[in-house]
């Protein structure tokens, strides 16, 4: 993708952009396009930013945003033209730009328009809106998956590179599998959702749809963080976990939880365990029927009145644009009373909990994405009872606090198959890690903090105390040399350790810079023991990162092994002291 | 409160106590009392642990509990008897004891018995019982205030050593004020609720009276801790602070915000906003009337479905024994609309976020606990509007995730006057910090999670740095001095620092301890300038903790000023170099 970046201008992006437009001949991907023009002109403010300099990470990227998420000056119809022109509803342009966006035109992104969806986000095909079904983006005979219908068609058709979506049950997720792209749900919370149309204010996550992963998670690290406008915000912990372990344990469902899926759909599945395995992963089967169950709270409980709660009182008032399903689900919720709410509420959390002792001792959940791939004739002819069975694997993922990443997982049947990587909440990074092994893809981190850790000795990858980082959520940045001013002693430790001394006159040092959230790395140090301490260290290229030392006078007893250039080559060619 | 543990026999202070229960005459603060032979009997086992070597932090203190609170075997009736026999409540005996009573009687109290409340604790004036109202311990003609009446008014009459209530609306605040003695309620989620009758499940508390705020802090200290049965739990954020600054910026409200109070009651306030300021702490004035406004919402608008979903069903079977004004809050709630519960949480959620941009810049706030202090003839009067008047100042705490602490803060009108101490959510210990010096007490902390960091030289009380440890929570353990295997030199830094070298042979050099949370640490790990580091320090008494360290080099170029004992000395007499 950088090559890409570095290579074409923005105004020459756009422009093939809005050629695909016309090539693809899908006007129901689109409920409102930018004039070219104007996004031309958008990407020419960003080509003169980047000749001035400016470091803008998606320069020049196309996006195309759900039509459920405010863009300033347009209408937001969620699915619904009346909604946006209706003193019932939300009539006239939007005033702001929901944060979401806004942050990632600042950082260089040209809006394309505003996409097609299942009717205020309710849905998981794609054919619940009057702007018509959004047809599959290579077997045009079946759904696209929704609700996020258009974004994800508009990605996979390689028109947009980013497609924003919303997620509540699944709309950021099924599409992606769907569209053999990937779809990033991060935890409720973390990416602000001021600026979006609800469906269930409670669950609801702006979702990215990307080609590769990399993107993904880099459009997401930029759309993450608490805002002003968002009070239902939820900031990264000071422990949240940077990275996921090099060989984790992945929880897979039993064979009865997949019962679902078809014998061709199980295979696929099976396929994408094994794929997870070739990680140097480890798999563990657990039941998931709990979460599975929670998934019904989601539409035949009470939790149905958040969505009446947010267009119930448009939709009373019978426009004839309102899609019959959807306005059926949504009028459903109208009546119920908040103590069945509150009730379900309680449901849920100890669903929720119930939901972490099963993932004890897992880092991961892997599922498929969804059960089917319907025709849009299917979905037409029975609009409810396959749209439910899409939500099996989905449904329950914001209702019990995880976090999601839809993967494509090759083929079934003769169109994308996909499954999604679970994480419990703020352990996106991890879920993201793993997806990343399993496409093969290198990602970047998608929180922004972190504290960067120089390590010398026994918590290199390889050696025994590396463990202990790899509990701690630390993040590999990247090998390194100390600068020149430092000496290598083996300490009189067990396990061997060496103390990096710093001296003024030395060499450089081989070693690893690892990234840990501050909680971790006060979690570290309190375990640290003597004659180990942490202080500042000077790299080859003149940063300073915080490093390990020891005291002058473990130094001054140890073995100088500085010409070995660094521990391991030091172990490797043996040590003239015993250790102890 | 330590010196009558070591010297009072548990089976003494348990027979004490149940002489003050007969001299006392107060039958309605009791729903039911343990036989005093049960008692004893447990007495008596916790003085056999103690003796054979037990430690057990509240041996032999007496334990009341308020009867929402379930204690095994002992029926728990919620202030309402028929809902502990009737199918459509929760007939029989406990069958498990709340975790939060579990844990108190694990280090030692002895329950004396269940304590009468406003039923379904839906009240603050202590009067809604068929088992009688609370009278007042010293004034009976006025109410004890509610709805942990009986608790209250057990710890205020030095009957019980703690007292158990639950916290929704104040009832854990307003009878501590009119009792003259200490209500703790932490950050919701901190004590586990199972066990527990609901009022509103989504923000019900457990709380302590005590007549000293010491004792306070170490029982909710032990009660502290997420457990299994509990899904809602919340455990404390790895930066959380576990210590007020010096001289914190105490908020206060606007004069307009005390209208409500006679104007006894705002001197008697003014006194209080002056001892604050005498312990160090500036004030500055907030508006408030946005948080009195979200107050409204917990009784006028959609929460009160909540009580609803608690007991509702059991309501609806008009019991005999239900106090009507409770029974007509309470159906109030069965028919209000999810939908309208999901906005009323909407505007919570607007408020809480609106209380933190109020609350910018200030590490707490104090209020006014309640607004007057009624006879009960004149709340039997006039049931409610009264009553809500009482909440004024308390209503709204729980719904915007603050913690609060109650404090007696002298007379007015011939009664106890009290404050309130208020803090973000999980900030719990800065209000128990404050507390403690408007009290003069000195307490403990009521997280029990920290890392212990020595500190010798610029981050001491007192020196440049210091300011450092402040803001990131640390908490004072004690000045102590190193083992003599240190020496300490003075830097060649800017402020002058000492770097402590271990030597094997030097002296004992003096420093303070902070305790931090291990996210406060790692981002002053992460701070740390170089030379100085962070590692082991053993200290005289042959323990170890982390403490401060410099490189070799550094710590070599340095001036020995290890004679002079500690930094403090050493700059008092001066350092033979210049520094920088």
């Amino acid at each position: 993708m950088s090559d890409v970046l570095v290579e074409t201008m923005a105004e020459q992006r756009v422009r093939d952009a809005y050629a695909r437009i016309a090539a693809a001949d899908r006007p129901e991907v689109w409920i409102a396009l930018v004039p070219e023009a104007d996004a031309l002109a958008a990407a020419r403010v960003v080509d003169a930013r980047v000749a001035a300099g400016a470091d803008l990470p998606l320069a020049g990227l196309t996006l195309a945003v759900k039509d459920n998420i405010d863009v300033a000056g347009m209408l937001t119809t969620a699915g619904c033209p009346s909604y946006a022109t209706s003193p019932a509803g939300r009539p006239g342009p939007a005033p702001v730009t929901a944060p979401a966006v806004e942050r990632l035109v600042a950082a260089g992104a040209v809006l394309l328009g505003k996409t097609n969806l299942d009717q205020f986000a309710t849905g998981l095909v794609g054919t619940r809106s009057p702007f018509g079904a959004v047809r599959h983006a290579t077997l045009p005979d079946r759904v696209s998956g929704g609700s996020s219908s258009g974004s994800a068609v508009a990605v996979a058709l390689g028109i947009a590179d980013i497609g924003l979506g919303t997620d509540t049950a699944g709309s950021g997720r099924v599409p992606a599998a769907f569209g053999g792209i990937v779809g990033i749900k991060t935890t409720v919370g973390l990416v602000p959702t001021s600026g979006v149309i609800p469906a269930c204010r409670t669950y609801d996550v702006v979702t990215t749809f990307t080609r590769d992963l990399a993107l993904g998670v880099l459009a997401t690290r930029l759309m993450v963080g608490t805002d002003p406008t968002d009070p239902s915000g939820r900031p990264w912990p000071a422990d949240v976990r940077l990275g996921l372990r090099a060989a984790p344990v992945v929880a897979v469902p039993r064979p009865d939880d997949l019962l679902p899926l078809s014998p061709t759909w199980r295979a696929a599945f099976a396929a994408a365990v094994a794929s997870v395995r070739a990680t140097g992963a480890s798999t563990v089967e657990v039941d998931v029927s709990p979460m599975l169950e929670a998934a019904r709270l989601l539409y035949d409980g009470a939790i149905v009145a958040e969505r009446y709660e947010a267009v119930g009182a448009f939709l009373d008032t019978a426009p004839p644009d309102a899609d019959p399903t959807v306005a059926a689900i949504i009028a459903a919720g109208r009546d119920v009373a908040a103590h069945a709410y509150v009730a379900d509420r309680a449901t849920l959390a100890a669903a929720a909990a119930r939901t972490e002792e099963i993932l004890a001792g897992a880092d991961l959940l892997l599922l498929p994405t969804t059960t089917e791939h319907p025709t849009i004739a299917a979905v037409q002819a029975d609009p409810v009872a396959i749209n439910r069975r899409l939500g099996t694997y989905t449904n329950f993922v914001n209702m019990l606090d995880l976090a999601a990443v839809a993967v494509p997982a090759g083929t079934v049947d003769g169109g994308p198959f996909g499954v999604t990587v679970l994480a419990r909440a703020f352990d996106d990074q991890l879920a993201l890690d793993l997806s990343a092994r399993l496409l093969r893809e290198s990602v970047g981190s998608v929180v922004e903090a972190g504290v960067d850790v120089l390590v010398v000795g026994a918590h290199l990858r390889g050696q025994p105390l590396h463990p202990e980082l790899e509990a701690l959520g630390a993040r590999f940045v990247a090998s390194v040399r100390t600068s020149a001013a430092y000496r290598l002693v083996a300490l009189d430790t067990v396990p061997r350790k060496p103390g990096l001394v710093r001296t003024g006159s030395g060499s450089p040092i081989a070693g690893e810079v690892w990234r840990m959230s501050a909680g971790a790395l006060g979690s570290f140090l309190a375990a640290l023991p003597a004659p180990m301490s942490l202080g500042r260290a000077e790299l080859e290229d003149g940063s300073w990162v915080v490093g390990f030392g020891c005291t002058a006078e473990a130094g001054a007893a140890g073995v100088d092994v500085t010409d070995a250039g660094g521990w391991v080559a030091a172990l490797a060619r043996g040590i003239d002291a015993p250790a102890g």
